[in-house]
């Protein structure tokens, strides 16, 4: 569809009393404040107008065609009002009036869909606090105008959107658009996101949810836009009790948030926590159009804040390598010998304007991106240096960020610096958290361009399957060597094994395994066989194995025993773990693992949204901790992660494939230098 | 000695050029501007004078008593300069020139303080930025004039502290004293926390460090002061300096930077990493007398920004627990039903003056502090809201913090609750992290208090030890059974155990132990035993106990074999470790981990200045994630962690007793849910 009426609409009509101190004289006056050029109009029961824009009672009455409708009429009469409005021809309205689901008011939200839908009308909201186009003067809000520039903010909740709005004005980052889009009962977070991905006047989107309905259709969206440009994200309810909170702030679950951040990462999208952050970083983005490496240094005046931002700097993940000895000696050249040479650069509170440019310009051709600090003493000047930091930063193209301090003293050089493109921060550790999260963007999509991100996996599996799924083997539990044998022809490596129901069976089949070997126990009723005391290891020749049937089937009796299975015994291996289960945003979802209690005590797993290719379940096994006990830790040989990968990639198809799958566990996979197998499995339906 | 001179000065010398734009100008234009109300005078070659200042050419010659001395001539004259000090009666000297031990100079250092001690003059520099006393109008210092209150900022390094200087000034934030030592020669931390704790001026005291000298000393003061009154820390270079290189693998874990950690812990100083974050603290130690847990309240007038902070809290370690049934039941009697009763309590955008103050009463009375956030659209007005959350702090005298948005909106309102005591923050997650700090602070003083801190065990123990040390039992190498003896004289326990030098005696000695047992070669030359293969485990008879005999005998050959130790067979034990090493700046330090190679993995250890008594030892323990493998995880048993407090607090008197030892292992020691053991034993001296 076209979003015309909503974003270039020629002519608007605020609908609500004009009454002093009502909402809709309030939003009418934020738009005459704004000096919006087209077509004003006010709609009322009392036809009431304000200053110069005229009143009607109805919108059918204005007589001339207008786009856009900003209602903050009573929650129950709005059906109404979007009669009225189809009659005028409005294509969109923002829907400021509060009362629906958020107060558990459903029904009336759902008529409000259903009059939108018959009318052909685009709704924002309800629950809102209304939209800020600067470019077209158009801010029919509740919240502070902030000037006009290249950042566009979608935000759930109003009053958050209201707070970056101020701190943008405060701050003087320029935004494009703001959209609150409340309850969201029509046009979200998805739609917004791909109109925004193609908005000219946008060139960073910021977003803050709570909350999301299709999960995987958001993060397709999500993926889109953050490869157009970059999308900076605030997910709230990140721990239980945000979660609490957010389910009684918008009546909707927020879902574990470690899938979040999977899908996050999954889209090339740039998670932070806070809107201190979020301004950091639209502002950079705004700065520096790309990084492209880890490789920071810093060049200060003044030792101690140089080294407090190195520390930082470390902690982020910045490469804070120290300067090679050649460029030391061309550093020699043109600093004074009481300099520190290392990385921070300490120009002393000597520094000149002279040594920042020549200094930064020389160090920038080895890193990819700087911090230029300068704490001026209040008897000092630092214009001149901040003239030295902007001329490096022009004529190496490669980020710079500045912490000029303090703020009273260099009020001046902040502004030149800004003026030339060039963030200040309030410390150099904000800043160079900031550039963190800036080489982060950059280098999560040039992965996604060359190995794939969540589409490219997901589109590609749904074109395989193209809608043909299987059923499960076996009836209400799938037994384990069904299961395995199932995994097996799944392209799953599984151990050899046999299954017997006799004894005799049993004990050739031990021989045929080969000694030692492990016999466990086959019922539909025995889930935990370990505890149940189902698991026989070590049994080293066929009395052994005699003996171990018998105890098995002993203590399986009145229960439905079906027999037990037989696996050679594993030794030596590294178990690691593989789980599935299902989101209720996102659907399946894949878990990796150290096997062992120890997975449980660090939590040392990695997740994704499920399916993932070979590149991304690479990526999974190496962010754990544990990996180098893969790796050959402390001598061992190393695992092929490789073999690892795939077996990942094939395990998180399968809910795809199988849709009856509810959860499953691959727990452990005894993994070996040169191969690896599944050593237990539970699926649940 | 008393500080009279430095800290009351009733007059001051400022020595150093008067020609315009010198620093000697600039210190006394800054005392000047400031309105010293003392006798001030100019000393330099010319015996030039400045306004009403007059000027002479020496000390001696103005005639009249000088307290302290304002010192910015050149580096090589300040021998001579101090000399002329001492005639004129001067105290104390503070100086600004730099040109010493941080360039290299240290022959010029060592004759300043030289000529200090002859005179009898206390130095405060050299390179530093100088010093403020607001309460006395006295700011020979190169940095901003911050207003009067009651933080003293310490700080070695000057440009840090003028950054610190100007963000009060500019948050408003009064400071009582502010004293750069620079290179610290004379008075440094030590002396200046001891005396600015009995200051009755200063109720925060600010500490900036890169670097001391006696961990221990510094420790006790640390302690002394923070006793008294808050303590807030910054410590620089937590990443990578002084990394101590040692093969040790505790020792190589337990970087400087985790000692300086637990001697803060241990002195109870509060640490924080930003100077945005000491501000924020030292602002809220200011309004804040205490905090008597963890619970925390957010109430709020948006959900958005709420949850936010709800998450942060949870994250920091607070109590975010929920409103119960029964205080929710309480608000309803004043609060609208559309509010949220959860924690954060969602006062909605109709929250109220009587409503902020109505439901914080009624809340801090089961919450240890509330954060109270009001996020103002820009047509309404916070302050009433305002007042309504400063009188509940008045009411019931406990923590509140604000957070009141956006700046321009709420401006007058953040001033009315700065006058009432109530400082705003930029965020509710900065405030929530405040909180966390402040509660932490004042948990760590009940439990110092009630337990003790360092210096109480540090003093015990040299009190008992009384100068008396011993020697270690063995030559160059301590073979094993000489340590484990050694160690059970100690009071550590050590498993049963044999030394035999022959094969029948080795046979005798395993029955005697009793099957399965382990048989270890002992050796000087043979340090790391399993690689070298002199331990053979699970040895169930004699005859496997004659073969194992002939095993490392026969591997030993060539090198210094003394025979076999032979120990029981230890069975389901959890491992543990112990190591001691001895830190250059606070000597001996002892570090508790889980054995086995997932210590390593996850750095999962913890660390003590050493001696520590039972109940750090238990925080020791306690703070360890894997301290739940101890206390009976997944259905083990629990082991008795009392007794292994004990031993932790044997061991880390050790080195006391023993000053030879320079690093000592105890890895791994085996628990038992009834007793422990130590299993090995590495000492170096």
């Amino acid at each position: 569809m076209s979003f015309d009426a909503l974003f270039y609409p020629k002519a608007v009509v605020v609908i609500g009393s004009q009454s002093a101190g009502k909402l809709g004289n309030v939003l009418l006056k934020q738009i005459i404040k704004g000096r919006y050029e087209g077509n004003l109009y006010a709609v009322n029961p009392k036809g009431q107008g304000y200053e110069n824009v005229p009143g009607f009672q109805s919108v059918e009455s204005i007589g001339k065609k207008v786009d856009l409708a900003i209602i903050a009429a009573p929650a129950a009469t709005i059906p109404g009002v979007l009669d009225d409005c189809g009659k005028g021809g409005v294509g969109a309205a923002v829907v400021i009036t509060s009362g629906f689901s958020e107060m558990g008011n459903h029904e009336g939200e759902k008529q409000v869909l259903e009059a939108a839908r018959r009318n052909g009308i685009r709704i924002v909201g309800p629950n809102c606090a209304g939209i800020v186009y600067t470019s077209h003067k158009l801010y029919p809000t509740l919240e502070i105008h902030p000037p006009e520039g290249g950042v566009a903010l979608i935000s759930q909740s109003g009053a958050l959107g209201g707070v970056v709005l101020a701190w943008a004005e405060e701050q003087g980052l320029g935004m494009s658009k703001f959209v609150s889009y409340g309850n969201g009962i029509d046009l979200n977070q998805v739609e917004l996101l791909r109109y925004l991905k193609d908005d000219p006047e946008t060139s960073v989107i910021a977003l803050y949810i709570e909350s999301i309905k299709d999960g995987r259709e958001f993060m397709e969206a999500l993926q889109d836009a953050a490869s157009a440009k970059p999308v900076v994200v605030i997910k709230a309810g990140r721990t239980n009790v945000g979660q609490r909170a957010t389910a009684s702030h918008t009546g909707s679950m927020a879902g574990s948030d470690n899938v979040y951040e999977a899908a996050f990462k999954q889209s090339g999208a740039v998670r932070v926590n806070t809107i201190e952050e979020m301004i950091d970083l639209c502002t950079t983005f705004i700065a520096c159009k790309s990084m492209d490496g880890d490789r920071v240094v810093i060049v200060t005046n003044s030792g101690g804040p140089g080294v407090l931002a190195a520390d930082r700097g470390e902690e982020v993940g910045m490469d804070m390598a120290e300067v090679s000895p050649e460029m030391i000696d061309t550093l020699k050249t043109f600093l004074p010998p009481f300099c520190g040479f290392k990385n921070p650069v300490d120009l002393t509170v000597e520094g000149t304007e002279e040594g920042y440019r020549k200094t930064l310009v020389t160090l920038l051709e080895a890193y990819d991106a700087a911090i230029a600090m300068n704490i001026c003493p209040p008897y000092l000047d630092a214009s001149s240096h901040a003239k030295g930091v902007a001329d490096a930063f022009d004529i190496m193209g490669k980020p710079v960020l500045a912490n000029f301090l303090p703020n009273q003293v260099v009020a001046d050089s902040v502004k030149y610096l800004k003026e030339r493109g060039i963030p200040n921060f309030p410390s150099g550790e904000r800043a160079i958290e900031t550039l963190a999260r800036l080489s982060d963007y950059h280098k999560r999509k040039r992965i996604i361009k060359e190995h794939g991100g969540f589409s490219e996996v997901w589109q590609k599996l749904q074109s395989k399957i193209a809608g043909q799924t299987s059923k499960l083997p076996g009836g209400e539990r799938i037994l384990e060597p069904e299961a395995m044998g199932w995994l097996r022809d799944l392209g799953i490596p599984v151990p050899e094994f046999r299954f017997a129901n006799d004894e005799a069976q049993a004990i050739d089949d031990c021989e045929s395994i080969g000694f030692p070997c492990v016999m466990k126990v086959v019922s539909p009723q025995i889930i935990h066989k370990s505890e149940f005391g189902g698991v026989i290891v070590g049994i080293k020749n066929r009395d052994e194995a005699a003996k171990a049937f018998q105890t098995i089937r002993k203590r399986a009796e009145g229960k439905d025993f079906r027999g037990v299975v037989i696996y050679p015994q594993i030794k030596g291996a590294q178990e690691v773990l593989l789980g599935l289960s299902v989101d209720p945003q996102f659907g399946p979802v894949v878990v990796f693992g150290l096997g062992g209690i120890y997975t449980e005590l660090f939590k040392d797993i990695s997740i994704r949204v499920a399916p993932v290719n070979h590149h991304q379940a690479m990526e999974m096994i190496r962010e754990t901790k544990s990996v180098k006990l893969l790796q050959g830790f402390r001598g061992a040989a190393a695992s092929d992660l490789d073999m690892l990968a795939d077996t990942i990639v094939r395990f998180s198809e399968i809910p795809f494939l199988y849709p009856e799958i509810k959860e499953a566990d691959l727990n452990p996979i005894f993994v070996l230098p040169d191969r690896l197998m599944v050593g237990d499995v539970r699926i649940i339906k």
